[in-house]
C-alpha cells in the first residue's frame, strides 16, 4: 500500500536504459541554466533598498553607485567563468575545479560552500517568492511560511518525478519573465526621459542609521546575493550541442548582459523614480505599481517573478542531488546519495534537501531577509576557490595565452575573495557566523566519512582470508525465549530441534511462581528440552534473558555465543499489533542496543507464528 | 546509555515485594484525595463569571443564585457517594459499580467517561494553574502553553519515580490552599459586614448578550465543574484505616463541607463585592487583589491556587493508569497497560495519560476556558451510571433501609442525569459533541479489544493440539542475499552450512553487468552454494529478491518457505549506521510489509559480522 501511494505521487518506476542525454541548444540552455542567476534580483534589489533605507532618502542616492559597483563585480566574475568553461569543457564545477588544482581539502571546502549555496538558494528563492505573490495580494502575508512550503512540496514531488521535460516547461517562465521585465523596464525608461529624474522628498522616510562607509559596505555586501547562480553554466557544460565549450559560453555572456541589465536598470529606476513601497510590498513590486499601476500589467510582472523564483529553486533540486551524488561516489558522503531511484533521480539527495530547505523556512518564519545574511557568503567561497584553482589550472597546463586566462582568473579570485570578506565581516553578527562554522564541519564530516569507508574497505578484503574458517559445529546452542505454553512457540521448538540438539527454552517469571506450572505442562510435552525458569526480581523481561545468555557463554566457553530464537506472532490486522506485548520486539530491541553498548550481536531467528484472527 | 538516563531520571528498579499497602488515617486521606475537587473552584468560578459577565452588570446579579444551585446539586451527589462507599467498602469506582450492577456495555461507557474525566482533569488543572500564576505575573502569559508543559513533565517524572512520599508531600499544598483561602474568605466576610454590599455600576461592563434562560442554564452547566473530582473517595476506600467505610464517609463529608464553603464563599463574596477582573487576571485573583489588595498575602493565594491545581492534576496520574490497569487486566486494553515498571509504577498508563494530556493542552493553545465544554460531560455521565447502578446494588442486596438508600441515589442518579443532558445541550456546539462520540468510540475499542484476545487465547490453546508436528526436514532452504564478496558474508555462509546442505546465494544487480564478476570469484571461493545472479531492471534491491524467494517456493511446492539469512554489518560507532546502505534493513523491512499484505512471514536469520572500526 505504502509503495502503491509512493508510486501514485512520483509515477511508476523506470528502467535504467531510459536514461538520456539530449543535449539543449543555446535557446533551451539559457532556461535551464539562468533561472537562478536572472530570478537573484528579486531579493538583491529587495535587500540593497532595506539597507540605504535605514539612512532615509539621502541613503537612497546610494542606490545607483551600489548599482554600478556590483554590475562590475558580475562583469569580472562572469569574465572568470567563461575562462572556467573553456577550461574544464566536461564541467567545471567548484568542487571539481578547486579539488584538482588545490588538493582534496580546498574541493570538499568548497563542496561544502556549494551545499550551503544551494540549501539557501532554494529556501530564499521560494520565500521571495511568496513575497512577490504576497505584494499583489496582501492578505497571503500571514500564510507566508504555509505558502512556502506548499510550494517546496510541488518542487520536490515534480523532481521526484523526474523532469525529462524540464527543458521545454522550464522555458516558459524564463521567457516570460525576461519578456515582462524588459517592457516594464522599457516604458520606465520612457517614463524617465519624459518626466525627468526625481528625488525621494527627506521627510518621506525616517533617518535611523546616518550614512556611514560600514553602511555602506554592508548593503553592497547584500547587494552581492545578485550574483549567486551565475556559476550554473560552467557546472552544465556537458549538456550542451557541440561545440559544447563554444556554445556555452556564448550562452553564459547573453545571460550576464541579461543579468546586469535587469538590475541595474531595476535599481536605476528604483532610484530616479523616486520610488518608495508600501509596508507590505517588496520594492520590485512597489516598482511594478508606479510603472504599470494598478493594471493587470502589474499582476502579471509580480506573477511571473514568483514562477522564475520558483524555478530558481528548482536548479537547486538539481544541483545539490547530483554534487551529493559525486561526493557519495568519491566516498564522502553516505553511499545511498549515490543511487539513482525509482524514477531515474537521486530521490535520497532531493529528499535531503527537501527536508533541510523546510527546516529553513520554517525556523526563519519564511522571511527572506533572515536567511540573506547566510547566502552569499557560502556562494562567494565558491567562486573564489574555484577561480583560485582556475589559476593554478592555467599554470599547469600553459596554454596560448596562459598568462592573460591566468590574470583573468586572479583578478576574479580576488576580487570574489575580497567580496566575501565584506560580506562575512558585515553580516558576522546577523548570522554569517554560522556558515563558516557549518563548512568546516561538513568538510570535516565528508573526511572522517571517507576514512570510515576506507578502513571498512579494507576490514572486509578477502585478500588476506588464506583460508575459509572450519564450519561451526554441527549444533548450535539455541535459546528459546518463551511467553508461556501455547501454540505460538510450537514451530519455533519444531525448527530449533530440525537444526541442533543443544536447545534450552527459557521463561522469565514476571510474576512471582507462575514458573512452577508452566515447568510442569512443559516437562510433559518436550521431555527432551530442558527449560530454564529465571527469577525476575524487577519485573524486567530483558535483564534476566541478556544475564543467562551471558552466563551460558561463559559456561560453554567456546568463543561461541548462543544463537537467539524468537518466536513471534504475525497477526492478522495491523492494529493488533499493539495489543501484544512485543516481548519480541523488546529482546530484539535489547540485543541491539546491547551491539551498540558492547560490541557484539548475537545470531538471532525470527520464527513467525500466523495468529488467523 | 539510553537506559542509565531512564533510571537517572525515575530512579533504580525497585523489586517487587517492596509494593507497600499503607493506610492513610483521616487527615492525610483528605489531602491525598481531596485535591481534584476543592481545587475545581479555580475554573469554575472563572466560567460562571465569564457566562454572566456576557449580560453586563445585570447577569452578574445571579452570580450566587447559580451558586446555590450548584451547591444544592453538590449536597445530592456527595450523599449518594456516601452510600457508595458504604455499598462498596472494597473501591466502588464508577466502573466496578456500573459493570457489576448494569452490565458489561454501561461498564465500559462509565470507564470511557472516566478516561476521558481524568485526561481532562489533567490538562484543564494545569491550564486553569498556569492562569493562577500569570494573573499575578502578567509577563508569564506569553508563555501559557511552555509553562503548562513543563508542569506536566514535572508531574509525570514524579510519578514514574513513583509517589512513595505521596501523602506527607501532597498535604502540603492542600491545606496551604485550605487555609490561605479560608482566611481570606474570612477577611472577606468581614469587609461585606463592615462595608455592606456593593453593586457593579451598569456602564462598567459592555452587555453583549440579553438576560435568557439559555444564557443561565448555560452558565450552570459550565459551573457544574465545580463538582469534579467529588467521587475520588469512593474509589480510594481501601486505602483508610480500618473501619474503612466508616473513616472515608466521614472524610467525604468534611470534604464536601469544605468544597461548599469554599465554592460559595468565592462566589458569594465576587458578587456582593462587586469584584471586576483586569483583562489579564481570573476572577479568584480579583477577588484576592480585593481583599489583600497587592500585598505578598494576595501572592500567596495565588501560589496556593497553582500548587494545588498541580496536585489536583496529579491526581489523574494516579488515577487514569490504575483504571488502565483494571481494563487491561479484564482484557479491554492492551495487556502493556497492566504491567509494574520498573518503580512499581503502571508506567505505560503515566505516559499515555502525559501524551494525551500535553496534546490536548498544545491543540487547545493552554486555553483553559477552550477546554471546559469537553469537561463535565464525561463527569457526569459517569456520576449518573455509577448512581444508577447503587440503585440497582441496593435493590438486588435489600439491606437496612435500602428504600431509602435506593431513593438517594437514585435522586443523585437523576440530577446529575439531567446536569449531563443540560451541560451536553447547552455546550454542544462548543466542542461538547466530541465527548459522546470519543466514548463510543473508546466502548467499541475495548470490546473489539476484549474479542481479539479472546480470539487469540482460543486460537493457541494447546489443548485441541493431539500430538505435536513431525520436525521439519532437517535441513532448510535456505536463502542468503549477498552484496558483494568480503569478509561480511563469510559467517553467514559458514552458519548457514552448519545447519543445512540447501543453500542458494542471491546477488541482486544494480549495476547491469556487477554480476558476472561475482560469479567467477564465488565460484573459486564457495563451489558447493549455488549463487544466484538476479537483474534489476528498476534498481530495486528488494523487488527482485522477493520474487526469487516466491518463485523457488513455488518449485519446491513443499509448503515450506524458503529461510532468509541476512548477513549484516554490526558498525562499530553509532553514526556509522548512516554510512551503509541498510540492505540488510531494508531487506528486513521488505519482509514485514510482505507479513502484512500477504498475512505470512519468514524465518530470518540474522548473522552479524562486526566491523572493528
Amino acid at each position: 500500500m505504502l509503495d502503491h501511494l509512493w508510486h501514485l505521487i512520483v509515477g511508476s518506476p523506470l528502467p535504467t536504459q531510459s536514461l538520456s542525454r539530449e543535449r539543449l541548444n543555446k535557446i533551451r540552455a539559457l532556461a535551464a541554466f539562468s533561472p537562478d542567476a536572472l530570478s537573484s534580483i528579486a531579493y538583491a534589489n529587495q535587500e540593497i533598498y532595506l539597507g540605504l533605507a535605514l539612512a532615509g532618502s539621502a541613503g537612497l542616492a546610494f542606490l545607483w553607485p551600489i548599482g554600478l559597483a556590483i554590475t562590475g563585480l558580475l562583469l569580472i566574475v562572469a569574465l572568470s567563468y567563461f575562462q572556467t568553461i573553456h577550461g574544464y569543457p566536461s564541467g567545471g564545477g567548484s568542487y571539481v575545479v578547486a579539488r584538482e588544482n588545490l588538493g582534496t581539502i580546498p574541493g570538499l571546502i568548497a563542496a561544502a560552500a556549494l551545499i550551503v549555496d544551494y540549501i539557501l538558494t532554494a529556501a530564499v528563492s521560494l520565500t521571495a517568492g511568496v513575497a512577490a505573490l504576497a505584494s499583489a495580494f496582501p492578505v497571503l502575508w500571514a500564510y507566508k511560511v504555509e505558502l512556502a512550503i506548499v510550494l517546496l512540496i510541488v518542487i520536490t514531488v515534480v523532481n521526484l518525478r523526474g523532469l525529462q521535460e524540464s527543458g521545454t516547461v522550464m522555458a516558459i517562465p524564463v521567457y516570460l519573465f525576461l519578456g515582462v521585465f524588459l517592457s516594464m523596464l522599457g516604458v520606465g525608461v520612457i517614463h524617465l526621459m519624459v518626466g525627468g529624474v526625481r528625488y525621494v522628498p527627506q521627510a518621506t522616510l525616517p533617518v535611523l542609521q546616518p550614512i556611514t562607509p560600514f553602511l555602506v559596505l554592508h548593503t553592497f555586501a547584500t547587494g552581492c546575493t545578485a550574483l549567486t547562480g551565475i556559476e550554473a553554466i560552467s557546472n552544465g557544460v556537458p549538456a550542451f550541442r557541440p561545440p559544447e565549450a563554444r556554445n556555452a559560453g556564448k550562452t553564459l555572456i547573453i545571460m550576464a548582459g541579461l543579468m546586469g541589465t535587469l538590475f541595474l536598470g531595476s535599481i536605476g529606476l528604483t532610484q530616479f523614480l523616486a520610488v518608495i513601497p508600501r509596508a507590505d510590498e517588496t520594492i520590485l513590486s512597489a516598482l511594478a505599481h508606479w510603472i504599470f499601476g494598478n493594471t493587470p500589467l502589474y499582476f502579471l510582472v509580480q506573477i511571473s517573478t514568483l514562477l522564475i523564483l520558483a524555478v530558481a529553486a528548482n536548479t537547486s533540486f538539481a544541483g545539490f542531488p547530483r554534487l551529493a551524488a559525486i561526493l557519495a561516489k568519491d566516498g564522502f558522503l553516505p553511499h545511498q546519495l549515490a543511487g539513482l531511484g525509482d524514477r531515474l533521480v537521486y530521490s535520497n539527495g532531493i529528499l535531503t534537501l527537501a527536508a533541510i530547505t523546510g527546516l529553513l523556512i520554517i525556523l526563519f518564519n519564511g522571511n527572506t531577509h533572515a536567511l540573506i545574511p547566510l547566502f552569499a557568503v557560502g556562494a562567494f567561497l565558491a567562486f573564489t576557490l574555484s577561480q583560485i584553482g582556475m589559476v593554478n589550472h592555467w599554470q599547469r597546463t600553459r596554454g596560448r595565452h596562459w598568462k592573460i586566462k591566468a590574470f583573468l582568473n586572479g583578478l576574479g579570485g580576488l576580487t570574489t575573495g575580497i567580496t566575501m570578506v565584506i560580506v562575512g565581516v558585515s553580516k558576522f553578527v546577523e548570522g554569517a557566523w554560522i556558515v563558516p562554522i557549518a563548512i568546516a564541519l561538513m568538510t570535516l564530516g565528508f573526511l572522517r566519512i571517507r576514512d570510515h569507508y576506507q578502513d571498512v574497505a579494507q576490514e572486509l578484503s578477502l585478500s588476506e582470508l588464506l583460508e575459509l574458517p572450519a564450519l561451526t559445529p554441527p549444533h548450535p546452542r539455541i535459546v528459546i525465549p518463551i511467553s508461556g505454553i501455547h501454540k505460538g512457540i510450537v514451530n519455533a521448538i519444531t525448527f530449533a530441534r530440525a537444526i541442533s540438539t543443544e536447545i534450552t527454552a527459557v521463561y522469565v517469571e514476571l510474576e512471582p511462581g507462575s514458573g512452577e506450572q508452566i515447568q510442569q505442562k512443559w516437562t510433559t510435552l518436550w521431555p527432551n528440552v530442558p527449560l530454564v525458569v529465571l527469577p525476575s526480581p524487577y519485573r524486567s523481561l530483558v535483564g534476566p534473558l541478556l544475564d543467562f545468555l551471558d552466563q551460558t557463554d561463559r559456561e560453554h566457553n567456546d568463543g561461541q555465543l548462543a544463537v537467539v530464537m524468537l518466536p513471534e506472532f504475525v497477526p492478522a490486522r495491523w492494529w493488533h499489533f499493539f495489543l501484544h506485548n512485543q516481548s519480541a520486539w523488546l529482546i530484539k530491541t535489547a540485543l541491539l542496543y546491547r551491539r551498540r553498548r558492547m560490541g557484539f550481536q548475537r545470531v538471532i531467528i525470527d520464527v513467525p507464528y500466523h495468529l488467523r484472527r
